[in-house]
């Protein structure tokens, strides 16, 4: 089974090796794991966004599931480019993981960002936007997604210290995805 | 032709005032607008928020475009339940259309959040994470999905005064759904 493994890991400094420890994870469980920057492509080609995005287009269509790391990238969310992906693979009936290595409930993670106040009933930010209260972990958009078309979101009990380079969720996903497949066959 | 409207406008204050505002825009040009809001949902109940994704996933099943409000939500990029819904719609063949209020480039937008450097010829932020820097205005995965699956994404030359409420972007998105709906006819 091919894994899509989509996650804003790509944009850490080491973003190679950890695809790397991805795919050798996906081995040992006996998966063959899809890393977006196994596609080589020319950086300097002036349309180097778009080759990128037709690789990562085709990589996903040869991927019976994907594996997305959902942990909060550049604010209070995910990383967009990794929940567009989640949202193409669940579209397409794929089988879709996720995980988050902080488990803080979405609306607590805001706090960190702004001021949340209560109005009316509902948590306002200080831009007057509603913030979801649901007691999930991101959007719902995303948390049912993986809950009804895959597995519900893995989280750790507590923020790992290097929430970058952990791969305990990950590992659990790739766990069950191995597991769908060896039930499937 | 049925257009799902998506985008963080459901988190306004003013969020179904929003909501008509639009379907009677799309009723103009000859459309029909669904806003998640139509779905009438309890939201007291102990599963509302799966409730919530079970309707938006049948209303987006239901329509045969997407209209994304891509503006900046809380952060540098767009609102994660609307990117998952342009996944979502892009992979089902839809066409996709998409809008933001906000014409700065992502990189630029990045460094009004946290510092940004130059570090081996590529943009990092103060997490040492990598910046996309190709000039779009967001993440790569979603402008170019729009430009293969539907239409480039719309943009201001200026930023209107109120990000918000400005539907000049979003009645450009109408007419081009209009105008595609009348060639397919």
């Amino acid at each position: 089974m091919n894994i899509y493994l989509a996650g804003p890991d790509v944009f850490l400094p080491d973003a190679a090796d950890i695809g790397r420890r991805k795919v050798e994870i996906c081995r040992r469980h006996g998966l063959t794991g899809r890393y977006p920057l196994d596609n080589t492509i020319d950086l300097a080609a002036a349309d180097a966004s778009l080759r990128i995005f037709r690789g990562l287009e085709a990589m996903m269509d040869a991927c019976s599931a994907i594996i997305a790391n959902l942990t909060p990238f550049r604010g209070a969310s995910a990383d967009p480019g990794t929940v567009y992906e989640l949202g193409y693979m669940a579209a397409r009936g794929k089988f879709c993981l996720g995980y988050s290595n902080d488990p803080a409930a979405y609306a607590d993670r805001v706090r960190r960002f702004t001021t949340v106040t209560s109005r009316d009933g509902r948590l306002v930010d200080s831009a007057g936007l509603s913030v979801e209260d649901f007691g999930l972990n991101d959007n719902l958009m995303m948390m049912h997604a993986l809950e009804l078309h895959g597995a519900p979101l893995v989280l750790p009990r507590q923020k790992p210290a290097d929430i970058w380079h952990d791969l305990t969720g990950f590992e659990l996903c790739v766990a069950m995805a191995a597991k769908r497949l060896a039930s499937a066959s």
